[in-house]
């Protein structure tokens, strides 16, 4: 199995009876993993950043939340503003963007 | 931040359109996230094992498909009758199950 070198988790509220609803959701994170989508395309990172929707981590309040392996970085709050940065910095520059961690 | 010690992917084929279809849901993924929480709470390693539903891996021919992070082990046609060995084995005794492994 070739491992992708960042693997990109992002809230979007979805429960395992096919609700979606919840905290991330209402604040956009569907919009926000379409940037993110956009952005692998737009910089030619597909393979080396892979990308999923999850259902909830459980901590709301940080909404929306945005996990990283296999580092274990854990962002929060993350707005459409933040993505280009969490490339830049993170994905390209190899520095997690220590504001937005918890 | 408080790292799990490990941190479970599973394939609900949830799409982030709502839509909740797809390899993994059909082949009873969200039973097996139920019986994953089952076993976190009957073994009493909740923080030490935490658990999220997903999005499609985008391997759907191998589903369901779970994914253990920080480690990066990705296993395949993961059953409910798997569940204790998983447990048994790799969360407890700290070696993944080489024969459900992708």
């Amino acid at each position: 199995m070739v491992q992708p070198k960042y693997h990109v988790f992002i809230c979007t509220s979805c429960r395992i009876n096919g609700q979606q609803k919840g905290y991330c959701f209402q604040q956009g994170s569907t919009s926000l993993v379409q940037a993110f989508m956009q952005e692998i395309e737009d910089r030619d990172l597909s393979g080396e950043v892979v990308l999923n929707n999850t259902g909830c981590f459980g901590i709301c309040e940080k909404g929306p939340v945005v996990v990283v392996y296999p580092e274990g970085v854990w962002y929060k709050n993350v707005a459409q503003e933040d993505v280009g940065r969490i490339f830049d910095e993170h994905f390209e520059g190899g520095k997690p963007v220590k504001d937005l961690m918890i």
